[in-house]
C-alpha cells in the first residue's frame, strides 16, 4: 500500500531510478552523498550507472515481473529519462511514490501537447501547429523558414528538420515516415538559456541562475552562467519555470529551455522532466547540485539552497573529444568522465567545468536593462 | 607479472580500495567522477563503501584466496586505514601497483618507528622515548607530564594516556597490558593543523592550504581552513610534508597532522597514510577533492591544482548529532552522510562543510608574522 509520506526515502533508503545513462549515473552519486542507496533499472547491459548502485537491473521498461520486484526493494522511484513507457509509470506509482508523476510525463513527452500546455497557462512559446502528414503535404500552408519536429521521441537534434522550401519539406516527410509531427516557425534568437528548479512534495520551490546554452550540430556543447540576462528576464525566466512546476503539480528536478529573441523576449522552447545537461555546473558552483536537489525532492527531505558561489562554464565532452583524457586531466577545472565502455561519435563521455569568482566581471548585474 | 606502467589505471579501469568505511565509500565516490571502477574489499559485512562500489568482497584482510581474486579483478589498490597487515600489502603488492608501499605503511603503522623516521629527517616533533611496560614502571624516570601511547593500532584517542602522576601510570599500564609504547612529552600547544598533500607517480607534489583542526574527546570535530597560521609558517609545514612524503616515496594523499607551539613552532604530531577527515573541506573548496586527488595518484594521471577557490569550515557529525537529519538538511552547507546502518557513540556519520569567498575578512594573509 502507498501510504502518503512526507519522507519517503529517509537516509539509509533506496531511490529506484529508471535508466542508467550519466544522469542516473550522477543522481546515484548525489544520493550517496547524502547517505541513500540508489537500485538503477536499465535495458542497457553496460549502463554506465550501474557502476555506482546499490543494486541493479538489467531488463526492458516493459518487463512486469521485473518492475515488480524493483518496485519492492526501493522506497520511491524517478527517471532520468523521459521516454519512459506511460504505463511503466502508472504502473510503478501504484507500488511506490514516483515523481515526476504521469501527468507531467505525458505533458513532455509529446511536444503538442507540451506547446498546448504552455499556451493554456499563459507562458510564451513559439509559433507553433499540429502538422499531420497524411493531410498537409503541401508548403503553401507552412509559414517558412519552419522546424518540424516529431510529436514524441526527439532528443539531441534527432526527428527535427528545418524546412525553408519544397525541397526541404519532401526529405522531411521521407524520414518523418508518416509520424505525427509539430511544426513550429523557426525563431531568430539571440541566444539560449535555461531554468534548471526544483520542486518539493510540499510545493516549494527552488531555481538555479539561469544558463546561457550553446548548441552545436543539434547538441549542447556548453553552458555558461550567469546568461547574458537582465535581472528582471532572470526572474522572468524563474517565474515562468515556477508557473510551469505549479501547473504540473510537479516533484524533483525539471528544466525549462528557453529562446531569448533579439527583442529580449523569452519564449519556452521545451520542457525537460528530469535533471539537465545544461545544470551539471551546479556540481562545482552550488552546494547543493541538481542531482542532490532531485534526490531531496523525490526523498520528500527539504531542498537545498541554489545559490550560486561562483561563476562556471560546462563543457561537454563529445565523442572523440574524450579520447585525450591525459591532457584533459592536466587542464583546470573538474573532469568527469561517464564510465562508458565505447567512445561513438555525437556520444555524451564527460564534461569540465571551471569556476570563477562571482564579482568578476559583474556580469550577473552589468548587462544592460 | 607487475610490469611499471606510468598509466596503470585508465578510465574504465579498477581501483581496488581494502576497507569499506566512509574514506573507502568518498574514495570510491571520487573514482566514478572520473570513470574508474571502485572493488572494495572490507571484513564488514555492512561497510558503507560496498553501496557504491562496482565490486564487493567481504573477507577478513588474511583471506589469501579472496584477496589474489581480488587483487586480479583491479588495476591498482590501495586502502582507507593504516592497519592493513603487512604481509597483505607486501602480497598485495607483487600482483598489482599498490600504492601507498609497504614501506609508507610500516614506518607509520608505528608511532615509534615514525618518530624515529621524522628526527633522521631532521622533521621537528614531540620529545619522545621508547616506553618498555617490562622496564619502564617507575614514575621517576619519566618527565611528566606527557603521554602513554601503543606503538601500534591507535586512532581517535584509542591507546593513549596522559601520564601527571604516579596514579595516571598505574592505570596506564594496567591498560597497555605489555604492549609495547612510546612516550611523549605533552605540548602546550596553541592550536593543531594539518597538511593534505598527495604526491604522484611521477614525483610530483601537490599540498591543500593546512586547515586548523579542533577535537573533542580526541576526536576531530572541525577543521577551519585558512588555519590562524602566517604565509611562512604555511609554506613551513608543506614544505615537511613533501620532505615526508618525498623520503618515503610516498605515492597518495597523506596528511600531517602538527602542533603549532605558542612560541609558533611547528612539530609534527603522527603522519596518516591515506586521505584525512581533516581535509573532507577539499570537495566542496577544490575543483579537485583529496578523494579525487589520491586516484589521480594512485592511477598515474596528473595531479589536480590544489588550490581552494573558498574558505571552509567542515564539522563532524558523531554518534547522535546524525539523528535529526531533517534539521541537518534544512542548514545551509554541504550536507555528507556516510550511510551507516547504525548510530553509536563517538562514531563518524557524517560532515557538513560551510564555505565563504576567500577575501572574507582577509584571513589567509592578515595573521601578523
Amino acid at each position: 500500500m502507498n501510504l502518503p509520506s512526507r519522507f519517503p526515502v529517509p537516509p539509509g533508503g533506496t531511490i529506484g531510478i529508471l535508466g542508467g545513462g550519466q544522469l542516473g549515473r550522477m543522481l546515484a552519486l548525489a544520493a550517496a552523498k547524502v547517505g541513500v542507496k540508489s537500485h538503477i533499472y536499465s535495458n542497457a547491459a553496460d549502463a554506465p550507472a550501474f557502476d555506482v548502485a546499490t543494486k541493479c537491473t538489467f531488463a526492458e521498461f516493459d518487463d512486469q515481473t521485473s518492475l515488480a520486484a524493483f518496485a519492492g526493494s526501493v522506497n520511491a522511484i524517478t527517471f532520468e529519462f523521459e521516454n519512459v513507457p506511460s504505463d511503466t509509470i502508472a504502473m510503478l506509482a501504484r507500488a511506490k511514490p514516483t515523481h515526476p508523476g504521469a501527468h507531467a510525463l505525458a505533458v513532455t513527452q509529446d511536444r503538442l501537447a507540451e506547446k498546448k500546455f504552455l499556451s493554456r497557462i499563459g507562458v510564451a512559446t513559439t509559433e507553433y501547429a499540429a502538422f499531420n502528414p497524411e493531410e498537409s503535404g503541401e508548403l503553401g500552408q507552412i509559414v517558412v523558414p519552419a522546424v518540424l519536429k516529431t510529436r514524441r521521441f526527439g532528443y539531441d537534434g534527432k526527428g527535427q528538420w528545418t524546412i525553408r522550401n519544397r525541397a526541404d519539406l519532401e526529405t522531411a516527410l521521407a524520414r518523418l515516415k508518416g509520424a505525427p509531427a509539430i511544426l513550429e516557425r523557426l525563431v531568430d534568437f539571440s541566444f539560449e538559456c535555461s531554468v534548471i528548479a526544483a520542486r518539493g512534495r510540499d510545493g516549494t520551490f527552488a531555481a538555479y541562475d539561469p544558463p546561457e546554452n550553446t548548441h552545436g550540430e543539434h547538441i549542447l556543447r556548453r553552458s555558461s552562467v550567469p546568461a547574458p540576462l537582465t535581472r528582471a528576464q532572470s526572474e522572468e525566466a524563474k517565474a515562468v519555470t515556477a508557473r510551469i512546476a505549479e501547473a504540473l503539480a510537479y516533484v524533483g528536478v525539471l528544466a525549462v529551455e528557453f529562446f531569448v529573441t533579439r527583442e529580449g523576449v523569452l519564449l519556452v522552447n521545451e520542457i525537460a522532466p528530469r535533471v539537465h545537461n545544461s545544470g551539471h555546473w551546479t556540481l562545482e558552483a552550488c552546494l547543493v547540485s541538481q542531482f542532490e536537489q532531485h534526490v531531496r525532492a523525490i526523498a520528500g527531505w527539504p531542498l537545498g539552497d541554489p545559490a550560486r558561489h561562483s561563476n562556471a562554464v560546462m563543457e561537454n565532452l563529445i565523442g572523440a573529444e574524450a579520447e585525450d583524457w591525459q591532457t584533459l586531466a592536466r587542464k583546470s577545472g573538474a573532469l568527469h568522465l561517464y564510465g562508458k565502455n565505447e567512445i561513438r561519435a555525437a556520444r555524451k563521455m564527460g564534461h569540465i567545468t571551471q569556476i570563477s569568482p562571482l564579482n568578476d566581471g559583474n556580469q550577473r548585474d552589468g548587462h544592460p536593462d
